[in-house]
């Protein structure tokens, strides 16, 4: 079958999450980048194409041209991947949307909740898919949770835990000149009123309503900026009450020495409870009350098919990060070649989309207000 | 050097945490006990004591009658464990101290304020020592982190995260009719206001506190009782804010499938970060930022004098709770002796007595308080 | 810069490898499918090839006919994966490296030291190159380990513990007709003499040496096949004597119940110690003799630059099989590039190739002798 | 009851097993040390005496005196704990045997084949109990895993992995002249011809033994004395061939940085797997073949009821080293009070003893012949 034709907003040399996007995109041979505004530099985004081999003719110096150009040529891009920073967002999806170009964007949704309303808008007038890359709902073992809860394997979830500690803003990287991550991360303009929350937060937050299946109702928030002098957030705690009963507590930080990337989630219900973590993806503990623990791994003897769709390496052989946001991607292409044939295929119920991005929206939203009134509650 | 005269109060047959006393006491060789008034029914304290060899002459029916009786006897008592329910805690720890016997007393300090209040005044007012049993303050790992945070290893402290996550009440234990652990635990008037944050909670809090030498200053709790019927709560999410700016979560539950006894403290501060969990107590994980991640065990290359006190076999020779547990009676021991020679040994510096006591019920008191008031903040 | 074209012989439908090795080529888009030689019956060589969207014309039946018509076509084939039986590596390498056309191939080599001594003498008599995947070499902190090793970090090396259990053939899986894999890989004809020894202790094998530096002098082999009626050995306990004194052991299992894929390392020499598990790899444990533990991670604060040239994601960003695969695809792109330039790339010097391709089948065949000599030692 | 009267032969001052032996008879409070031989010179033997609390009456210059006079004594000791360097184990074990007094020994038996015969012809012809310290047989899960096997949770037994690595004496520890344990366990004369094969190659093969229920027939070993000028074996690399057609290997090292007391067992049988390792001792890894991996924990939902029955606290309590010993210890009570009674208990065939101790030196005996021969096949 031929790859879907993929363009890029955003991810120049020296950014990491394109270059993510752009492997995850290439993994399972669905897509195929043939264009880009990959700077907001005309010559820098020439520059960045030229090192990935694209044609020059089609690197372009905005998006605004990049969507009205390539929406004119016969062989012209099908998808776009939006990786900028996030006021970019809104602008840069709305642009292709209304020309029909479907549109697979780094999360959260924008900047701000105004910019949230517009990009939502322009969502719903089009016909073409938004994806939103909250790439950890991607992980095979993390869509095995899913799938085992809503099968009632744990009964009525009480408990969420969910936490993502990092440690590289524990120092102010973000004054040295030398870290653009940690300078648009830490600028509320570009970035938004959250920080820790806003970046990874919202990672969490997501994660543990994807696989729960449960929405946040309520929140309390104790937001912290440790580090002298900067503008965001980069601790969090904060008390989480779900629909339905059941309650969490959620920790995201950049200031916590010897944590990576430290997603880890861990859900209790009446009949069990289920531990991940996303530094060791491959692995999913299962408790049910009263047995032992069990270890289940991908394609082992105790993964399930939502989490054998998503899999391409037997047990033992690991997985990670990419493999997970690959199959993003890959849910993304099977969702695009339907949509192209005039169908929805299921696969988007797995996939992030507006809800999943309006709901990260609230999260953030409400975190910076409850926090703003000494972690009062606020409901999303 | 013979050995000090102990009695105990509570720990008759089928009683957990008395059987734990006796072995915590026994390690070293530092007591012999010779006395008891193991329950509350005269004739089962006697049958109880007699199975542990004592003289029938010696096991009373009543902490009363025993502390009359052996406070006159030339070979009486020197020293009394009290591990009877919480509620008994103050009466008998009174009791003895008014006749200067040593007091070793389970945690927390008593069931109610008012009761706290009583006993405070008792242990002022008497020359005998009071220790009370924060056991997991004896394992050698976390005498290492808090004297690496009192160095400075850690510079100043940002985050604290400690839980401690238990599932033996998962289910209504306490109506089954056979399991009395779970019964006087749920029940108000013998445990407390708090259930998990009495029992768990308390210990929780009070390693944090010891470990990073800090105190709270206000929290923010809010409380679960997810088994219907049940009386006190069996989970509950607190923030936590820590005098100097630093700032916590704590989580204890009784209702987290597939936790043991999972208590674990995280600290992290603008130069490293510590991790430590109690069902692996001989590993202390240590980051310097911008370093390597270590991994410091007892009697191990990293371990620190602080540890190596307390420690009695060589590294990978694993030491557990019991040895933590008889290494706050170790330190008795030598308290005692030095009390008894009219001299104060700075081994007290590092048990837990009547500072950590109240610190603890106050701990209890503003869960309650706060969830009351929808996890309003509350100064403790 | 153009993506290199490249041909398939082996990997159509339901192979596992052939499959691993075509998103190993994907993933950092050096590389181009092309043509393939998919199956050994033309049209399932056609059927998988249209699966994965190859022109018709340029699926072949079979790597005679394919090396031919593609060595003539000016958009032909620069470079050919051979992912099928051992038995067929010597013969279809030796086709495409005559048309000088470059080779990335399974291991082992061939399937009998006859075989490899016609392919040895095709590779030299050719300009091409001739590239084995041992992928486990392609791991980032393999790569760290081999460079630390010939820092001297560990001083002069002692003891080499290597090990690569699994479990997939504990029952008679080759006899239930379901199974081509085990069909195969249990055939001396198709597999070579060696069963497990052949398929996974080889990778051990080769792994062992690559991180060390050091080649095996001698070995003793108890090889056992323990399911009955099997042809091969399916569990393997070998005593290796490296050249310069150091010592080893390789334990290789298809019968070890509870391993999916457990290769794992362990070097110890005068100074310190290093541990890897392919299971989790992007840990890499080192010990300073005298020093704690230290947990270096893949791009975290203890990666050095071997590692960091192979890693795509920050520290936490857990990489994995295919990824390290890939790294294997990424270099030889990287060789091959500089070989149509006229150079030798000195990545060359971190591929396996003829010589790790000779000392594999010398293994291999020194294994089987040993044993069939009741575990004498051999020398290879 | 009445506390059971032990002596002590060895274990003053800086030894580190007669302070564990001590530690591990007080635990469940059986034993009261009442008279020593604590070292071989008087005055040092009184002193350690004196230290630990003996009568001066009792602290005698040589275990023949102790045996002479305890034995005339109407509270005389009942048993002896022999903890001395090798060599002497036979002589003292056989001075209380002949007088009736039972023998807790540690191991291995003695230093020397002839020792052996020497000491068992003195066991067998004595009334008293004889039990040799084997002690990591003591712990929950292992006794968890021998029952397992014996009622064929695995099937069959194919493979036994089974490794004791150490770091204490990669550098030459034994020529400092502060390292008494050093000194000793590197002297032939003192230790036996077997260095690391003896010290805790022994516990090894005791531990495959008694968990497999199977013994060695023949074995291949390859001894290494890595340190210049060291007089024994520091590592050594073991080809096992068990009863019943079960292989096996068998590492132990004293120079393996990173590594302080690793012994680790993994079997595996034609049904299922079985891991554990001593230093994680609370925990045992169970795989029956084609399901999940379980991790049974001490008193968790999967303890069975030979783990529960040696052991005292709940699960999630970590018990170690020392509870693990004094498991050893409380059997030997239990089988000392029945042979006071005139019965045997039944506990003893748990219990090391004269067979597992012969069993020990033929295996020590047999890989130094072995290696003497070049790793030839050498029958037990």
């Amino acid at each position: 079958m031929a790859r879907i034709r993929l363009g890029m907003v955003g991810g120049g040399k020296d950014a990491f999450i394109g270059a993510v996007h752009r492997i995850a995109a290439r993994i399972d041979g669905e897509f195929e980048l043939v264009a880009g505004a990959l700077s907001s530099t005309p010559e820098k985004s020439r520059d960045s194409g030229e090192a990935l081999g694209l044609d020059p003719a089609r690197c372009y110096g905005s998006f605004e041209e990049m969507a009205e150009v390539e929406s004119e040529r016969p062989d012209g891009i099908e998808a776009v991947a939006i990786v900028t920073p996030n006021h970019v967002h809104g602008p840069a999806a709305a642009a292709f949307l209304k020309r029909r170009i479907h549109v697979i964007c780094d999360k959260p949704l924008t900047a701000t909740m105004a910019q949230t309303e517009a990009l939502a808008a322009a969502i719903k007038a089009s016909d073409a898919l938004f994806i939103l890359t909250h790439n950890y709902t991607g992980y095979p073992m993390i869509r095995q949770a899913r799938d085992m809860i809503a099968s009632g394997d744990l009964g009525g979830i009480r408990v969420v835990q969910v936490e993502y500690p990092q440690d590289w803003l524990t120092e102010a990287a973000e004054t040295t000149g030398t870290n653009k991550q940690a300078e648009w991360r830490t600028d509320p303009e570009r970035s938004g009123a959250g920080g820790s929350v806003g970046d990874i937060g919202s990672h969490a937050h997501n994660l543990a309503c994807f696989v729960t299946g449960l929405a946040v109702e309520k929140l309390s928030a104790d937001l912290q900026s440790f580090v002298p002098g900067r503008r965001v957030d980069d601790n969090a705690h904060i008390l989480l009450r779900f629909q339905g009963g059941a309650r969490g507590m959620l920790w995201c930080s950049q200031v916590a020495p010897g944590c990576e990337n430290g997603l880890r989630l861990r859900v209790f219900g009446e009949k069990g409870g289920l531990e991940w973590a996303q530094e060791d993806p491959n692995y999913l503990w299962f408790t049910p009350f009263g047995e032992p623990k069990r270890l289940l791994t991908r394609r082992g003897a105790g993964a399930n098919d939502a989490a054998n769709a998503v899999s391409r390496t037997p047990g033992g052989h690991p997985e990670g990060y990419l493999e997970g946001f690959a199959n993003i991607y890959a849910g993304a292409a099977q969702a695009i070649r339907a949509a192209q044939a005039g169908q929805r295929d299921p696969v988007l119920d797995l996939l992030p989309g507006l809800e999943a991005g309006l709901a990260g929206m609230r999260f953030i939203d409400a975190c910076v207000r409850s926090s703003a009134q000494d972690a009062a509650w606020v409901t999303l």
